[in-house]
């Protein structure tokens, strides 16, 4: 068979020129050199060598941008910088004309290692499925309300471990942790015999805003950069037992896995579509009714060991992107560069659409098993039946660690 | 009154030769130059300076370090480095031979900026005083039991908001929000009617640590540089309306002010006092009956516009900052260089020794008003009589912002 060239790309391809994610990668020959890239197809177009293969394509001030080691400065450049390095991109990548001069610039993708592509600012996980907050809330308060008083007036969130923050394909280490049923008389430690995924979709804030300066719904696309997923792994037992009164902490601080590719969020014109109805009126700052469609099209599909277990839609889910950045915003917090926010987890009405094993199973388990891969993938509907891809998130559990020696546990 | 030589400190001054804590400062004639210095008295030590100053005192590798515009690479290097360090610039300070080339690079504390000491990595807070968690227990929840059942088998925390933690000084504009008292049919949205203090100590991580290698109670010392004050502002109006079922997030998230200096942690060698009797025996990993003590008898007070409204006792905190950090560590989660993590409220016994607003208005108020100054200091018991200070943290609540035109609100 011969090579196909790394220009022509199969139809339906999800990273096509309507795509163009980026990443950081690194080669065998320069293991300690961090670059950026942009995916196409199945080949990673070197950034920081495109100014000089085809001088004038990128603006003479942002090519410094493109030869730093992650994402983070031309996350801050903002806006008007995002779409003029992603015209070029574009331009290299689908011009004829450039073929030549660019062909030497793309490496295959199995060829390269792909690294975190930005450093994590701060790291927020919303809840914002009402599918999924309502099994979870039957599953873990039988007795009560399944949604609580406060979730269909505002986007629950909290604030989780940005230093754990792992790129996909990072192995996931099975974490230790105190458990404890309520028959147990008391805790037990050792390593977590329920551990879980949350299929999510992760959202990077690209340009910093004030403290004291809200960011409003219409703000939304000045200030994020792009779109990612996120696998956030879930200790259930130590979660269970941990989080009241102040919420998840060691149940999720081990690893929380995001995808390799950050797809920038104007890719996704395309497939923005109307949130669910809501049944109780937002107040003024989160209420969307006049603004653009804010719920995107992602079609998810969850893979353990390589089968298709669960095809999250996250146009169902009830508040969006752009409601959980003016929520958390509206007290006057500020956002950096790099900050992340996940959507929670995805999960729509069927019983095989759910985004994690503790929904999949009704609580029942079985839950993740040493050796586990999960895979997630998503893509869009792009214009003119494109298709828009987000980077995979993958991940293998591998066995409890074993604690140092002399250490008491 | 003839100025006094900054070699001679008052008696029983807190920032004498045994505390030594590190900052960042600028000067009016170059305010964009940060550099490190240590507070002593009354005056600042232009860290930068101190190896040309005096040749062979700072080991060289090392006076690199000291260039920096934060601490990060100072913290980084490790705690033979810090001892290191510390030891130069104790002779510096205390050795009268030293005197003529170490004035100049002294600099009246009120003739310089300071600002925030270190880049922070993650946040996380705990709620480690048995008497703050039980008085809040009273009050937000009268029908069940004050101490969650997890209360005394683990350091219950989560994480808060890196990118808005601040340097003492900083003023804390009052926050929006939603809030919603019982009685009420819906949430209003508005500024906070119910802005509270919370009087804490934090904990600043040096040595980083790898990704599943717990961080053992014996490695406290290894990890973590130094301590500071903290004021966790809280809105308890947006909290309690938001924290179930995920805890606190933008009840929190507006502020939390950080003192200005870092005192060393080598600095509470003779501070170190048993932690109260457990009446729950710790597992195994949280078990310090056979470690040094791991209690600090840091004396805080609380001034509201002056006035000593509290003396919260530290001693009197149920779980340590090593007991926190192994619990933090103990799922596999890593370290960073610049985390921060703080006790939560501190709270004695007595009624005048209570750590926020509301417990010592019992959850009736009032609150802060707009105006109002908050000041902690502390200080604890040192070698030979010494008193070790930490830095103060003080802060001014400004009215809400209004917000921008064009906005819903």
């Amino acid at each position: 068979m011969p090579e196909q060239s790394p220009f022509d790309l199969p139809e339906g391809d999800p990273f096509g020129p309507h795509t163009l994610p980026y990443g950081v990668f690194s080669t065998a020959d320069a293991p300690d050199l961090r670059r950026l890239g942009v995916r196409y197809g199945r080949h990673v177009l070197d950034l920081a060598a495109l100014p000089d293969a085809l001088p004038g394509t990128v603006p003479a001030p942002h090519a410094a941008l493109l030869t730093a080691a992650s994402l983070n400065p031309l996350l801050a450049a903002g806006r008007p910088v995002w779409q003029a390095v992603h015209a070029a991109v574009r331009a290299a990548l689908t011009d004829p004309a450039h073929r030549t001069a660019v062909a030497p610039l793309l490496r295959p993708l199995d060829d390269v290692t792909l690294h975190l592509p930005f450093e994590v600012a701060d790291y927020v996980d919303f809840y914002s499925s009402e599918h999924h907050a309502t099994n979870v809330g039957r599953i873990f308060r039988p007795d009560g309300a399944a949604l609580p008083p406060n979730w269909k007036h505002l986007p629950i969130g909290y604030h989780g471990r940005a230093g754990t923050v792992v790129v996909s394909g990072t192995p996931v280490v099975r974490p230790h942790g105190q458990r404890k049923a309520p028959a147990d008389p008391a805790p037990v430690f050792g390593p977590s015999t329920r551990l879980d995924i949350e299929a999510e979709v992760g959202f990077v804030v690209g340009t910093p805003s004030a403290l004291h300066a809200p960011v409003g719904l219409d703000a939304f696309r000045e200030h994020v950069f792009g779109v990612c997923l996120v696998n956030d792994w879930s200790a259930r037992d130590i979660q269970a037992w941990e989080y009241v009164p102040l919420g998840p902490f060691l149940g999720k601080s081990f690893a929380t896995s995001v995808s390799a590719w950050i797809t920038p969020l104007d890719a996704f014109d395309a497939s923005r579509t109307a949130p669910p109805a809501r049944d109780v009126a937002p107040l003024p700052y989160l209420d969307d009714a006049a603004a653009e469609p804010g719920g995107l099209d992602l079609r998810i599909e969850v893979r353990l060991n390589g089968e298709v277990i669960s095809r999250p839609p996250f146009a169902a889910m009830y508040w969006t992107a752009a409601q959980q950045l003016a929520h958390m915003t509206v007290n006057g917090a500020s956002l950096r560069t790099g900050d992340l926010y996940a959507s929670g987890t995805v999960s729509g009405p069927e019983p095989d659409q759910l985004g994690c094993l503790l929904e999949l199973t009704q609580g029942k388990g079985p839950y993740l098993q040493d050796g586990d891969e999960i895979t997630l993938t998503a893509w869009a509907p792009g214009p003119d039946g494109a298709r828009i891809g987000l980077g995979e998130v993958t991940g293998r559990v591998l066995p409890a660690a074993e604690l140092p020696a002399g250490r008491p546990a």
